[in-house]
């Protein structure tokens, strides 16, 4: 019954330790790297083409993000790895895309690695890493493939307005993690919005029998996201509290923010969860009262014909002194008799409220 | 089988952080602002034609209560916070009120965001977010629409009686805050009366199908006032250790007091919360008692008659040879012999106690 | 369905904080008051006629214990509590028979609000707020009406045994309070031997259909006096670490041992509880079998006769030419078939350990 | 149907605290004493006639274990607890064997309370109480009857072999508790061993009714056991953390390895507990599954038989004119229809997998 | 019912604390010692035949990895202890394979046991406990027979190749640990991929009956792992929040690494125990779905049958007088009125959507 599948830890294990292994499996992706350099009064906003060319970035006073698509381009992640000084370690769970988020502090730079969460056109939650390093005057961020969730954030550098070409790297990296948690919010509704479907569906009474495979899968689909998200209470917190000098005091409100939002889907999810385990109990009770009311149908035809059906067995007999056989109208008599039992067992139902 | 929502997240999603938006549905809300001015020997209350009109009371040294009514007045808004200097995110939140319960606090006011829950006309719980901001002698409140839980403090301002007056806008504020828990007990009373009424129900015997229906309802608003009440734990053991000037420790054992009605009505909650989990416990026992019975009532039907009839049966046959059928009284004695078998089914069910 | 309910709540909201309301039923209780004034060598009991005449142990170097009963007499208590100087706060909690067992320390007493359960005549449990107030030489207490648990606490004082005389006020505290927590043994023991009856009935197999509303009563009071007893394990830890001069460091290992009780009874309810779902779990599995028993005969008696009777029903059937009818034993033959799929039949049931 | 009781708590209430009332129901024991008195050279092995002989230890320099036996002896053991300085409350303590397991510490000496537990002959778990009283050279150890756990430190005490005659008392007091916890994983074992014993009927189907009340049974058992070990987490942690002179730094890791024992135990059941519930569940499904069966049965007799039956009662008929009744063949016919709906009905079982 | 067995605990009890037991089933396991010298530019690996062989590297300035296989060589354990200058409760832990996973430190060792997990031939798990002793300059490691999953590491070693032979004994824990770890991940897959499978099942509707039982043997299965998995993540940040000297600051990071898999792991695990108490619900509903349908046939061919059979039961009466039998087309007419009534049954099912 079990099917074939390949393992994605096999491979891996033995390695030694900080060995780069992409784990995911999209191998032919193509390596994209775009660039923003900017501070308050300029913007220049370039696609690089080689890795190398991201190296100028690392002690300009300007804020740069520095955006890598494609981590199964091993060897490029190796050479910025290098340059900006990352241990081995965090380029190790850079590529490693079944890493559950975290946050890492080194002495120059800031690690951090989160989960994008997003339905696809079939509505299939999506999950897709993102990794950020955040240093004195840059931000790296690495994902799998092109198409994220940072249009907006592109948006406001390009356009300038509000605070964000003002405020450095710090507020670059909440901007950039804000941007991710909104898109939470929009698969919280989503699932929010399923199982009030369900449940709409269990209140109409049209069930079908695949019913408990539904709540099974969005059961799942709640396990996913909340795997995705409950982590990062404790990374906004360790940030919180970090005494590393590149998370200035003054933006640390943004990231109160971003905690507060946090915690807040982390309620709705836990929410969502008790639902859907409530939406099982009433499934069954649904289930429970169809067989109670086909037993119902079943009872009272059998309770009322069998009896009947009994009595006209007994005048079908063949014995040759059946003296009722013989007058008149006894045939009509027990049509009469048998409209009384059927009369009286109706009541009988009535009164037991199965009528 | 999914409706069509519109989705309240959507529309925020990639706007700059600390952009105003709306996210209720009373877009079409008067703006309403009334002021309380008052110190011991004086009160003054005004209705407020212009926001502008708000801004002398923040440095005065009487005491200032000024409420907002009318969250979608965006402009206004931002014109009082830029005033009071209320940080750019505090606005957001006060705007935002799918925001969780909170408090923050800046160097020079506190911001506490709170919900009012009442009942409606048809019974259903209504949320709205109050947000309140504590200043050194002034108390802002930002509503969503005219309406509040408020009036016993605008009576007890008015008639100048009590400790209120005397007292500082901390005092205040928590006049403001205890009026909200109180409205809370209200909730929370109602809740524990349905919970009592579908208990009264189960007992009773006469269970409609729909009971689950209910019970579900009733636990989905659990949920709502549990997430609305919970957090006020949190806020309030947060004012109670705060050590900004603006909370006097004299005042201090006032929200301690708020603080053990928190604790009990989240005692409360999670009673309630308890039942109804028993009681659909006890929903399915209850269908299977009745499953139990139909059954019983078919079995015994079945058993009793199925026999006989098959007894009239044999004796229905045309064999041209069966001695029984020509005895002058088997027909009599047949009949009692069924009797004898009705007599004995009878007696098996009475022991296996299923009469 | 919903019953006329008067809301204990709806009068009291809206009051200004502080406000004296007694939200208990008896409203015609007396009022009454007795004092122990005592010191290691003398001992004096009165029945006080006016509250005025507790005034004068406020300050007297011997300790005294001023038991009050009738908390609706407002006035009264409004008098010794303005007298002994207590809060505005601890004079509402006293009156609010509502309220969650708490502590508060003041800097000149010490406030505690305890529950007292017993078991009234008909084996309901019956909960009694009793209010302490631990000054320097002396005890308060508020009860709502007379009789109580401190009987033996009376006698011991009175017989001058023991250490209670020659210890001071904290230890009269701990004599009181130790006396509410022994009768909390006397309900766990009574709870504890209603799950067994229940469990008993569950073994004995003799269950009625209303055992579900009897283990969700047991349930129900189960959650009240786990709300009355374990907001304890607070109060006296917080009294373990107060720095309070109130309660002497030699005194302390008393109050431990209140603790440890408090601690064995928590176990005790806890256990209580998962026992009474586990009964829930078995009533549940007993319905099932039993519901299998009906089923099992049902299917045995209709399995054996259908197919007998369809044999009849084909030798009473009217056609010119049924051969078997005219042979001269076909009538006995057949009874010996029938008798045979009768035999087949129960061997099949035995093997299927049906019978 | 409650049964009659005594109450252990009734005759206990009332009195003052410290006053010993033995709570057990051994009243006619035999007082046992027997001292060990030892130092690395030497040791002494008494039984004791008096319990004055026990004084002369208190201040000796060898170590010496006094054990003594009988808790119904109050005035001996109040006795020995004036010589040897005890608390009253400690004095409560040992005599009152419903106790919770617990240590307290004091300046002259540590109390220790702990559970024994052990199979009777009937494989009845047995809980009997033994308390430690651990001085500067001495241990005493009061248990309610003779027969106890520790005849295996006898053997090495009298041996001399090991460190045990050469460390001091603290290290008897670690090799008594040792040998008390050492029992309780036969305790586990064969709880766990009852576990498995229980899922072997499951899974061989032989399964009889009563199985839910197996399943009560051990969890009760579970539940008392889990009472007796879970408190000794916390004990041996006070233990280590004690800065009591009493126990030598240098012995702790002896205890550690106690602690590692109980966390291993406490795990342990937790698993017990989590595997009787998933078995309880297993058992509803296999009742379910028997109940599915037993219906299907039912219904393939019954959808056979009914409307073959149906068909023969047609043609038994008694009109005059009935034009099949007189065909030569209509008969065999008859046969060969009810042949092919008898083959068409198994063939739709057969697809519907229900054969 | 109960099946004999031998228990594990009952020899072990009553032995002196200390004295080595081997409480595993291996008992006729050959011993097998190889060491591993090295540094960064020289590395020697050898079988060693004695125990003394081992005693050389523990002052040599190389670093050495010591692998002992046979835990039930005591002797041997007990002399290499000696000289290594173990803890008697050390090599207790050693020898007793159903040790608990573990961390001691101690002045110059630090003592760490595991849990290796992987599946055997038959898809069981196996679970082997490895000891590690963590020295100045070596690193013992202890198991209770060849093979084992460090094969990675022996490699590594003999390679030279990253940075194994550079960094010190605490890297070749962190790196031994680290395979024991990386093999979780495939007992975690594994478990994983066989609840999808049990999902797979139910979600295809093949589901046998013993279904309860492959879930009842995976959470057992899952129960063992999670108690091997669990305890490390205390074990790992005991290792982070240690202050010895023999955990190197600048290898932190590398523990950091393997504690993060560990709550990654652990997250896993809940994870799965939550899918299969789903999945048993999910078992139930679909027992009842199935038992709703095979009522639901029985109750439509009854229901259809009965009545029907009852009208020709009436007609094959035999009274003298029953006009409708002498009519010419009555016959047919009954057919005619017994399909109307076929008819309007079926209506009815199809109505209440049986059909």
């Amino acid at each position: 019954m079990a099917k074939k599948r390949t393992s994605k830890y096999k491979k891996h294990v033995g390695k030694s330790p900080g060995t780069l292994t992409y784990t995911g499996y999209k191998d032919s992706q193509k390596l994209f790297i775009e660039s923003f350099d900017y501070s308050s009064d300029f913007i220049n906003e370039q696609e690089l083409q080689n890795i190398e060319d991201a190296f100028q970035y690392k002690s300009t006073d300007s804020v740069t993000w520095i955006n890598i698509n494609g981590l199964n381009h091993i060897n490029e992640i190796e050479k910025i790895g290098t340059h900006y000084n990352l241990h081995p370690l965090v380029l190790e769970d850079i590529v490693n895309i079944s890493q559950r988020p975290k946050i890492d502090e080194y002495e120059d730079y800031i690690f951090v690695s989160l989960k994008m969460l997003y339905y696809d056109a079939d509505e299939n939650i999506t999950i897709e890493q993102v990794s950020f390093v955040l240093g004195k005057n840059y931000v790296l961020t690495f994902q799998e493939s092109e198409g994220d969730v940072f249009d907006t954030v592109r948006e406001r550098l390009r356009g300038g307005k509000g605070r964000i070409r003002t405020l450095g790297s710090d507020y670059l990296l909440y901007a950039l993690m804000d941007a991710v948690v909104d898109h939470y919010y929009i698969v919280s509704e989503t699932m929010g919005n399923k199982v009030e479907d369900l449940e709409d569906i269990l209140f109409s009474g049209n069930v079908k029998d695949d019913l408990s495979q539904q709540v099974l899968s969005l059961k799942k689909e709640l396990l996913k996201v909340r795997r995705s998200i409950f982590p990062l209470r404790e990374i906004i917190s360790r940030i919180q509290k970090s005494d590393s000098d590149l998370i200035l005091k003054k933006n640390l409100q943004f990231y109160n923010d971003v905690y507060d939002h946090i915690i807040q889907l982390s309620d709705s999810i836990d929410i969502f969860r008790e639902m859907i385990w409530s939406l099982m109990d009433m499934y069954m009770t649904t289930i429970s009262n169809k067989m109670n009311e086909v037993m119902k149908v079943l009872t009272i035809i059998a309770t009322i014909f069998i009896p009947l059906t009994f009595i006209a067995g007994v005048y079908g007999m063949n014995f040759d002194n059946i003296p009722e056989l013989h007058y008149k109208n006894s045939y009509f008599i027990l049509w009469g008799v048998m409209f009384l039992i059927f009369i009286a067992m109706l009541y009988y139902f009535k009164r037991k409220k199965w009528l």
